[in-house]
């Protein structure tokens, strides 16, 4: 049983990334689930109904989220509604939901987004808050995503090493740059500190790097915005999952770009 | 001509490594400069000089620094006449060099350390400070080595594209996650967000997990150390240079753990 | 009914202060209960058994803390069984208590300590456990104290307005400076944004000036050590509390030092 | 020889107490400098043209910002054309000028604007920039007015130390509290950690409580908008110099709200 998970989609060029590999990607790997981070899908940040409803179409079975979520207020409407999208979880009041069941056949699966605290806002203990919501999807199924949005490499290793047996895997996301430290850890869960980013690939984290590097070489304002053209990458990994034990097996990094180009088949 | 880089080395651990697989590494890849960031290599806090000259003796012709290079207190003692150790350079004022003059036959090459400022204490632009120490490198060399000790993603692909053209490579260190993002930038830099680390494999970035989790988990106090046994890894990178231009030609990642051993040869 | 709180005793020179000045105070203002905080009161980290005895012995009721609480490890020995000492409430899980009841006569008096997260590290929700305590302490008490030990004014006014007319006065510590802006809010609770320091009056915060201006000029580590002589300070408030309702009559700043000597009687 | 100096002025109730109060705070204390801090004038973020000339027609002579100089887009039209507005030195290349002398007759008095760097955006060193433009300005004059824009009282107290006895005055803005912990130090400089706001006396600095008690509460985004309606206050210091030598004679608080009326004349 396969997960194929998608990095931080960013603005209209990460949405077309998606649209063209998607496909290609569940015709090569076929996964049974597809999940998608789309904090930034709405021009890098927030997303909206239309979006979501796109990435779902695009192939999508759940949409998860980050800090950015909130950025666009359009997510208020239809948050509480949109029943494959997931936002972090520990946020102490917030609409929409921090877990979702998705069904498979006679399999479940369960999907769970957290968000870090170390150098981001306060928030309820994303430890605590995984502990709990293990507890609960445990009930129904021994195959539990989780997507750690979070900036810490530290924090994120935490959280592997603390859900390590619990989950299936725990798959950082948030920093937009692929990390190469995918593993299996000894007790069966799947690890990579961050996926990566899906949108373009040589901007500064998907924003306009002009604009960025204006902001850091003078800390005075400037107006972040997803470029429309240029080159582009998508990010992603794979994992293989024992649907029984609902322990991973294998993961595998994707990341696809003109200096890596997809020829898989 | 080719430089091999070798990230934070932690703790003892780190140095077995180093002492193990450097003269394979370098039996393999032939590098003409071998590079090693030692902030953490005195039990995971800054460097002594007897381990400074232990890394010079295992191989490397540089020891380049980080936000720790100042907790060991002995670092005073010797920082100034240790003439291949670099801190980083945008310090106000401290003692020792942030950019090093290596020998080579007929060729120099500049190792420059910088450090960030997002998420990390306030320090003079490492932006305005790269201009100055190109400036002055230009007049000797164009193989122009950085090794930008950063947390933020978002900081070092800034640097990463401010030096595209510049410097030979701007190579990451200090999240001790290994990024999967190497390119060469199109005017001719090597980069890659973050090299890793090289220390403890089944740790958190090299401390005690334990103890890092508890911390996470209460917010209380809990004294990091680094583990003496156990399973190591070593992170490394290795850059191929064009001579004459400065130019890199090539950039290739280097992992080295029980999951990915190293049969090189 | 009066409450006298004597903001963040610094190392010999602020206990000294308590020593001199605590009975004159008591001898002028009659307070029926008198709090103390002491969170920098062993050398400017943390605190030990025998300087809590002393604090009380020096005339306090009770011992609040802050995010220095256990910066001396000493505090794991005694802080089970030290009765009046409170420790900041929302710590996930803290040896200790977060909310401690006076005797007084036929009274009783709700110490709670809690600690800000804005600019500080993660906890629980300052104001969810301030809800929940206060629910609590309701069942006995009318009067309630709270120390929030906080750095960002937003948070402490915030916890200000939270709290009116529910808690007896919400008083500020952790900045070390007093602010000027006592008051009682609407609804009837006494609100300060900061009590401020009680130790040495010509350095920083009360620690030794020149090692703080050295690290602020250099990014430098430096270490931080609480002179032993020189010109003193003593910071305070006085609470006039209607003792059937809980509500604060009148809420008085207390600075002792050079520039402003205590004359009072 | 007086200088008059009004703390951080919030949207419209801010400036309504400006117009209100400067004619009679002139009139009691016949400063003969006055000087504004207008970084939030306009609706809490920044200011416009058309307020800096509202405040200098209000009695201001100069007006000094901050972090939200540049909020409000519009400064960038006029901040190079404004002599008598001073943005934070220390931004490493911004429009606009961060020290600005006012003549009075046959005296000249320097301000200068400076902003921190603990819990704040990285910048230039505030402590070398104050250096650098206090050698400057001792060319022209002894009487140097220092408004330091700063978070952390640490590094507030650090610049007072720093500069006592080269600068006339070190005065605190942007937590928008007033502190209470005027003084002159040993060397003759009037130091105040923060001279609070002038605005909303019954919000959250100046911004609607509701909206930043939910976000403390919740971590969600929340528009903050500054009141319109309700009552007020008005925050300031009078410093009286001794015009030959540039030293500070004293340092008096100025705090005008409801519980604090103005009756002074
Ligand atoms: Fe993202
Ligand atoms: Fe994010
Ligand atoms: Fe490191
Ligand atoms: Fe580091
Ligand atoms: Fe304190
Ligand atoms: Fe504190
Ligand atoms: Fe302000
Ligand atoms: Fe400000």
């Amino acid at each position: 049983m396969n997960i194929l998970f998608v990095g931080d989609v960013v603005g209209s060029m990460g949405r077309e990334m998606v649209k063209e590999y998607l496909p290609k990607l569940k015709n090569h790997f076929r996964p049974h689930i597809t999940i998608v981070n789309g904090e930034n899908s709405a021009g890098g940040r927030g997303i909206t109904e239309s979006i979501y409803k796109q990435l779902l179409e695009a192939g999508a079975n759940a949409v998860t989220l980050g800090n950015h979520a909130w950025d666009n207020k359009a997510i208020f409407d239809f948050v509480d509604t949109a029943k494959y999208m997931i936002r972090p979880a520990n946020f102490p009041e917030a609409p929409g939901s921090g877990m979702v069941f998705l069904r498979l056949n006679d399999l479940e699966v369960a999907v769970i987004n957290l968000q870090g605290r170390t150098f981001m806002p306060p928030l309820d203990c994303p430890f605590k808050k995984a502990e709990e919501l293990i507890e609960i999807a445990k009930a129904r199924t021994n195959i539990i995503f989780v997507d750690f949005h979070a900036e810490a490499t530290s924090e994120k290793q935490a959280m592997g090493w603390f859900l390590d047996g619990k989950a299936t895997a725990v798959i950082g996301t948030h920093t937009h740059v692929q990390t190469a430290d995918e593993r299996i850890l000894p007790a069966g869960t799947a690890y990579l500190t961050d996926v990566g980013m899906t949108g373009p690939y040589d901007e500064i984290l998907g924003m306009d790097k002009h604009a960025v590097l204006y902001r850091f070489q003078t800390s005075l304002p400037a107006r972040f915005e997803v470029p429309k053209t240029g080159r582009k990458q998508l990010s992603a990994c794979l994992i293989q999952v024992n649907k029984e034990t609902g322990k991973a097996r294998s993961i595998e990094r994707i990341m696809i770009n003109d200096d890596r180009p997809f020829f898989k088949d």
